[in-house]
């Protein structure tokens, strides 16, 4: 017999069908059980007479009957709630042994610890699956919007010769005799490859060593990242990095209602014209709504960042705001000069809800001047000798823009740790297994 | 004026446009000069008098017309052949340094270390350019059909706590003041995945520190890896990869004609019913058909894959062929034995003009015989504590199959070392610049 998915079930009233999954909830009432069984489709309810004896999580194959429910027992929570399974007969695949917790409950309320001790297990929660739904539905939509646009995707090296941005956050490899290192971010790689394919993208991991356990950092993350060339200004950038977070955003309204209501959150609000702010009349704007003089400051820090996000939102109704134009040296070498205020550059973060969501901005394409500033940032031009080669040999204007998948999952979210928005997160304290233990 | 790109033009004959690329290659007779411009879009001659002076590979935006060329001047070799740009003002951008090689030539002849240390460079080449389209084609190939197939993208680790399967080739990295490694293969993961979600698969970077320099070896891949769930028989997991298979060359053909004809070949055949035979059967037919007596050995070598694929192709017209039913202890301890003739097992691979393309088979699900086959194989249950977990609290029958994209990428276009097929190949001798000069 042909296998039924547990969503096809409603257009199956009185026929008999095979079920396959998991028995996610068992609920013996003397002589008569009910069986909610999940496969990756749904979940349904099944109620049989002298069921075998089964443990919670076991696979099991149900045959049964589809019957509609009366009215009064409709189940309005579940795609399936308007039907049951009469179960003819119940074979057990794969006996669970005894649960180390409930499984059963709604919210799966666990401590953080405990949540990834068990991660084997607690991705079977629903609450858990929609999360990562969520971000697969990010990284499918950027990269569904980027080749739209006519942007190549390539698979940026996660092994990297040399450390060309500052060398204390970043994880050695033993590469044979020589050392390695993780990549932290394919900058200069998606640099190299613009300036042969114009419009190129990458998901891919970075990595970084950042000797810290907060709620926002991990080890490993998935980098989503843009460039591209002929572009007339650093607006083109925000603009390309506006519409596809916009995308984004439709696409979890529209691929995620019952994943967004499983958290109750809406996504965050946008308006056609983004408002975009230069550092300054951000910082001008924080005084003189909150009378905190930041005024001068060379960034902005996280009450700043929560301020301005509160004060755009109460006078556009956006959640999204951009910021640009920081101190020249408070950003990486290859960053753009505003040319008539050099001490000033054409980077931008977009924030969203008080947190950044993405940064990026202009490059710096002339040969010459990315020379003269990889000499001021006091780097080794010979450690990036690849990435000169593909300026010295002509590079029209450009820019790009990145952000990691786990930080807009957590933030549409509204998930408490960065943790919970990656299947197997890497800390300094944990791999799969906590490393105290190791 | 708006840019209008290269592939355009035909559809503007008579009109003014703006275009912005590279200069490929600049012929100039007397007072007049061609110039063959370069875009992501397409190459285009562009003719015009008194041009400043350009060299190759710059940057320029050229205005100009768009004009018919007579019949007898049209170039067949381009899509834009029926058309020439007469310039009416050339704006250089950016200046290219004097190139180390003619990047004018047509097949871009140069030896493999060249063709590496200048990447920068040679990505810019329409030929290695239709080398990451085509691999660009096979990976997106690969997530298509997976999702509509209704499997599920979720991203594997690239750290990992300990080194499930031999720990001899396998990169560590220097994880505080812990060890960690760099994954070999995402196997465990995505059965740990596929007990949550059924089917998964994912797109992810693999390490194998092989010490070897061959034309085969890289030490970073992209692996493409799917598993499913509830499956009947190890049939079920071939037939999935055969159809995936088939889907990604139907891709490639119908995608990447111009590509495939820069490399003068065509994507393998196949037939409906891609032939299958056991590892006896395969031997046994080497055997009466070459007269090497191969019968009794425990794998294929890579003479007895030539010798297979010519005698199935000769036999049926396929490329492609199915060997199953290894000897269990030459396979990993989760492949699952045959209940019948446990001493062969339901692993297989899918070989293709002489090469393996992909392995895969049936999985042990059953936690007892897991734990069992962890024991007889000598590994440490503990080391890999999530992954029998996901056993333990009851898994379906399920298998997988995994292929590298590179190594696809080779096979499909015919080129003599994967290096090629890898936009930025590492090896034992080079991570971007040749490691013995570090």
């Amino acid at each position: 017999m042909q296998r039924t998915l547990i969503r096809e079930t409603p257009q199956n009233i009185g026929e008999k069908v095979l079920l396959k999954g998991w028995a996610q909830t068992i609920r013996d009432h003397g002589k008569i059980s009910f069986i909610d069984l999940r496969d990756r489709s749904g979940i349904i309810q099944c109620v049989g007479q002298n069921l075998p004896k089964i443990t919670t999580e076991s696979v099991i194959y149900i045959t049964g009957t589809v019957a509609a429910r009366p009215e009064k027992l409709v189940n309005k929570d579940i795609e399936t709630g308007t039907v049951e399974i009469q179960i003819e007969n119940v074979e057990i695949i794969a006996l669970a042994a005894e649960l180390p917790f409930d499984m059963g409950q709604k919210e799966l309320n666990l401590e953080l610890p405990t949540l990834l001790d068990h991660r084997a297990l607690t991705l079977r929660h629903p609450r858990v699956q929609a999360i990562f739904k969520v971000q697969e539905v990010v990284i499918d939509a950027f990269r569904e919007f980027m080749k739209k646009e006519d942007f190549f995707e390539f698979q940026a090296p996660a092994i990297t010769p040399a450390t060309a941005e500052g060398g204390a956050e970043v994880f050695k490899v033993d590469y044979f005799d020589k050392k390695a290192y993780l990549s932290q971010s394919p900058q200069l790689y998606k640099q190299i490859v613009m300036t042969a394919f114009e419009r190129v993208f990458s998901v891919n991991k970075v990595f970084r060593a950042e000797p810290s356990v907060t709620t926002r950092h991990l080890t490993e993350i998935v980098s989503l990242d843009a460039e591209m060339a002929f572009i007339e200004s650093w607006t083109d950038v925000r603009n390309m990095a506006d519409r596809v977070v916009k995308y984004i955003l439709r696409e979890i309204e529209a691929k995620c209602a019952r994943e967004l209501k499983l958290f109750s959150i809406e996504v965050p609000a946008t308006i056609d014209e983004t408002p975009t702010l230069s550092l300054r009349e951000a910082l001008v704007k924080i005084f003189e709504k909150t009378g905190r003089d930041v005024r001068g400051a060379k960034d902005l820090h996280p009450e700043d960042e929560r301020d301005i996000c509160n004060i755009i939102k109460e006078e556009t109704g956006s959640d999204l705001v951009f910021i640009y134009g920081y101190p020249t040296k408070k950003k990486p070498f290859y960053v753009y000069p505003n040319p008539e205020e050099p001490e000033f550059n054409e980077g931008m973060d977009l924030l969203c809800r008080g947190v950044e969501w993405l940064s990026g901005g202009r490059r710096v394409n002339d040969y010459e001047q990315l020379l003269a500033q990889v000499n001021e940032w006091g780097m080794d031009p010979e450690k990036i000798s690849m990435f000169l080669d593909a300026f010295k040999y002509g590079a029209p204007p450009e820019g790009g823009f990145a952000f990691g998948a786990e930080r807009i999952t957590k933030q549409v979210l509204g998930l408490e740790n960065i943790r919970e928005a990656a299947m197997f997160p890497r800390d300094m304290e944990r791999i799969d297994v906590r490393l105290g233990e190791l």
